[in-house]
Parts: structure tokens; C-alpha cells; sequence
């Protein structure tokens, strides 16, 4: 399957009615574990579900009040990802309860409550699969919730050539990408910057509203290299302060933002609606710079050195 | 006081003895709100403790799982900050326990449980007096610590020379730094992220082991404007593995990582060691650059434009 295939799958995804087998009434804190493509389902799922707490680990280790009132979902596309599974192993020994979503590997073979997803996809290209899952089992969408997320990805794949042309003028101008979010969608901005990375083979950087306006605006008013930045804001905000702030912070530091917005009529269409767009976005820069989106051989060889 | 006098404050900052008058057994999780330069206390301190799930929030609302048995603690050097004033008032209504550390302003006046810090410094250069009380209150460090703590930053405040040329060096080149932090010092990055932006007025960016191999370390190995980037790693891991990828990763993609290293005795004098010779970093800078570190008047001059 190539890219551009791949993406057309996410409508599908999307439609996934799997859950996990949990009892709600057996934890009161959560722990989800993954890296990369497959790491940030947590983080995104951490922005619209706030229940209980949810601790995202992105490492090997895992925080010590994990115990057997602590609910450990392990996410790894491949079920082989070396720090996914040392924190796995880690929480069985502190008693969690453990769950998995995973197309295979070591982790399907070790874990007993878990959805089984489709395989053959890069990773990043399988975020519907892992994040529905997590959706389905704690937020319980509407109907009409799922057929409009459908539908978005449906017009976003039919047509993309907003994204084909703002991929342009980064190519133009060899810009790096410094994308800008704000909740629930601050991990849909650092998304984009990894499809950046891999897809597009390009650096970008992610932010987010409030909390750059401490810190990151400073030098947006002008310092070296500034102009070599492309600055693009993600979504409209439902706070009207975090607008203003994004109105003012471009006015007084003359910085113009792009703006690539989605209006849903929910959250979760509003969310995978942003996310499709910033895959279309560094597919067609992937295309412009000539590199194939698929290919992430560096990461191949590095955990190959590192097993050695 | 200049920001050199400033940044010598420090010492006296971490010997601070206050702490919080807190029952650990009236609790089973931990918010904790701030902003900027009084942000990042809670989540350096999210890293370092981990008995309870510690969430921090950068933002105007809370999650709704706070409730009678989270203790809620609001870091805002001013006092006056319209994010945390916000998370606080939510948090009141929530039924939370809240505390507070702070120089002033609304907060100090609108929370009893507090600890109140000596004002008239940067917010920035405040961090010891914000995250001494938490580290007082829950990890309750040993004489032997502290002294060597104190120590640890007066050899910096002494001696900063290393620092000196490597801001030289980012000065000649006009380079963007990215900062690659690890575990426990995954949020010192992010400081030395927002020092450069404050004090030298330039972007930066941050990123963490082993996260970023699974997506940045792509572009590492060649894409357009790389070598305008000045990659820092912060620290020595004590996690072999890390080190063994810190390694393979400027090996493969032929990029060099200028080490800038700290080896404490404890968790303590290292983080503050690292933390302070990114201070003197952007301090000198700063001077190189001929601005004023001090300066922050465009985040004044948006606070403005908000509250009218």
C-alpha cells in the first residue's frame, strides 16, 4: 500500500467499534504507555478525557504510585516497541491492570485484555485504530458523532488542495514549520510536527496557547532567522481569550499566522479532521521535496545498533 | 538588582526551608497550576516526584476529576496570573484543598495554605524559591543535599566561562538551539527552551531521549536548514540505554550534540547545576546579542491588550 492509500484508510478507522474490557469501578487512575505514532494516542485521548487522571510515559519506566488500583494500557503498533514493553513489564510487577492495543508482537502475546488491530500500516498511519478503542471504551460517541467524523475525513480525502498548496509555499520557501495549538487539541499540533518529521523529512516545532505567550512570543517581535520560520495555527478556539491571544500575539509581534481550520460539529470530528489535514499537508511537501513519506530507515537502523 | 545579581540569588534560593502544611493522607492526587516561569515548577517537580499522580495544568480550566481528595497548588510569582487565577477560583468550586506559592497579588490574598516568597525578582529567576517549597514538603531532602546543592551553583556562579563560549558560538553562527533533554530532565530542556526565549530574545526549541527517536531524529540526518540548528544535549543519562541512544543518534545522522554536563552527587545538585548553566548560557547571550535579558515588555503589552 503506498501513502497516499494509507491515509484513505483512516475513514474506516474511524467507524472501529472495538473496545476495551475494562470495569470502571476496579481503578481510579490511568497510565498509557507508547512512543511516537503510536505514543500520542495517549497524549491526544488525555485532552478529551478527564475523568481520572491519565498519565502518558513515553519511556522505559513507569511513575511508582502505579499499584492494583491503576488501570496500564499499553499502546504499540508493532507490539514490539522496546520501551513500550519494559514499562509493560513494569506494571505487571507493581499490579496494575493491564491492557493492550497492539496489531501484534511480543505485547499481543503477553496480554491477556486487549484489541487486536489491523496490521500492515506505517504506525503513524494507524492512529484511528488505536485511539478508537480508548474513545469507544470511555467516551462512548453518538452515532451521529462517528458518521460525521466519517464524513469530514471522507472531504478531506475527496479534496486537499489547501494543504497541497500551503506545502508549496513551505517548499517555496524552505521554511521550518512551528505549529501552534491550544486544548483540547495542543497534541494535534504536536502531531503535525512529527508527520513533519517523518513524512515530510523536514524540522518543525509545536506549541501552544496560553502558555508561549510566557515565554516562545518574545522573540516572534524579531530575532535572527525569524523569517525562516513559518508559523501556522491549528483549529479555532472555543475560548475567546485564547482567540484574542492569537490575534494580539500575531498583531504586536507583526508575525502573520496561517490558519488551517476545521469546524465540527464535535469534538472528535473537529480533532480528526485537524489531524487529516496535517497528514495531506506533509504528504504533498513529502511529494514537492521528492522523499518518500513512507521511508523512516534511520529509525529502522538506530534500533537495530541499540539490540546490538 | 541587574540580572547578573539576579541570577546569584539562586544559592540563597535553595536553601530555602518553607514548605507546605499539607495532611498526605487527606489527598490521592496532585494539581498543580502555573504559567511560564512559575509553570515549569510543577512539572520539573512532576518529574522528581511520583508517588501521586502530580497533573499540571498551563491553562485557564482544570480536569474534571478534581474533587475533595486532590490537593490543588497554585505557582504564580505575581500572584496575578489569569490562567491560574482562573484554575484556582474552579478549583475552589471543585471542592479541592488548595495551597498556594506566590510573592503576592490575588492569589496570596484569596488562598490561606500558602507559602509566600520574597517579590521583586523575574519570575524566571525565581524557580528555587517556587520549587524549594515542594521539594521541602515531599521529598524532604538531607542536609547533606542542600549544601551540596549550594555548592553545586556557587561553582557555577563563580566560574561560567564554558557557557560564555558556547553562547559566543551560537552568537557567531546566529543558530537556533534545540535543546535534547531525558529523564529526570526532560523539563530542564524545556527551561533552557524558554530562557533562551526570554532572555536572548532568539527561538529555541526542546525535545526529549527516547521520544525523539521515533520521529525528529529523521530530518537529523539531512533536510534543508539543518545545520542552522545548534543541537545541546543537557545532562549525563543514568540510563545506559539513553546514553547508547544519544550516541548512535549523532552517529548515524552525522550530527554533532554539544554535551553540556552537570554530575551532581544527588537528583538535586544536578538538576539545579543544569538549570543554572542554562541561565548563564542565555545570560551571556544575551550580552553578545546586546539585549536585555531582563526585558519582557511585549508579554507586558499583551497582558494589556487582554484585560481591555
Amino acid at each position: 500500500m503506498n501513502f497516499a492509500e494509507e491515509l484513505k484508510t483512516l475513514k474506516k478507522q474511524v467507524q472501529s467499534k472495538e473496545y476495551l474490557n475494562v470495569d470502571p469501578s476496579s481503578f481510579d487512575k490511568i497510565i498509557i504507555s507508547g512512543m511516537g505514532g503510536s505514543g500520542i494516542v495517549g497524549n491526544i485521548f488525555s485532552e478529551i478525557y478527564d475523568k481520572k487522571p491519565v498519565t502518558v510515559v513515553s519511556d522505559y519506566h513507569i511513575p511508582s504510585f502505579a499499584d492494583n488500583r491503576t488501570l496500564f494500557i499499553a499502546v504499540s503498533y508493532s507490539g514490539n516497541t522496546e520501551e513500550t514493553i519494559s514499562a509493560l513489564e513494569l506494571a505487571k510487577k507493581s499490579g496494575c491492570r493491564v491492557a493492550a492495543i497492539t496489531s501484534g508482537g511480543q505485547i499481543a502475546n503477553s496480554v491477556d485484555n486487549k484489541v487486536l488491530i489491523p496490521g500492515g500500516l506505517q504506525p503513524r498511519s494507524a492512529l484511528g485504530y488505536m485511539l478508537m478503542p480508548l474513545v469507544n471504551t470511555f467516551l462512548k460517541p453518538s452515532h451521529q458523532e462517528i458518521d460525521k467524523t466519517a464524513a469530514m475525513i471522507d472531504a478531506i480525502d475527496e479534496d486537499n488542495r489547501d494543504m497541497e498548496s500551503l506545502a508549496r509555499e513551505i517548499w517555496d520557501g524552505k521554511f521550518i514549520p512551528v505549529i501552534l495549538g491550544f486544548s483540547p487539541f495542543r497534541w494535534v499540533a504536536y502531531r503535525w510536527k512529527t508527520q513533519f518529521n517523518e513524512n515530510s523529512k523536514i524540522l518543525a516545532f509545536s506549541n501552544y496557547f496560553p502558555e508561549l505567550n510566557h515565554n516562545e512570543t518574545m522573540p516572534y517581535r524579531g530575532t535572527y532567522r525569524k523569517d525562516e520560520f513559518k508559523f501556522i495555527v491549528v483549529g479555532h478556539p472555543e475560548n475567546i481569550k485564547i482567540e484574542e491571544r492569537i490575534k494580539w500575539t500575531s498583531s504586536l509581534t507583526s508575525t502573520p499566522f496561517q490558519r488551517v481550520d476545521v469546524r465540527g460539529k464535535y469534538t472528535l470530528d473537529t480533532l480528526f479532521g485537524l489531524i487529516h489535514k496535517g497528514d495531506y499537508l506533509t504528504y504533498h511537501l513529502a511529494r514537492f521535496l521528492n522523499v518518500d513519506p513512507t521511508d523512516v530507515s534511520l529509525i529502522e537502523e538506530l534500533k537495530k545498533k541499540l539490540n546490538h
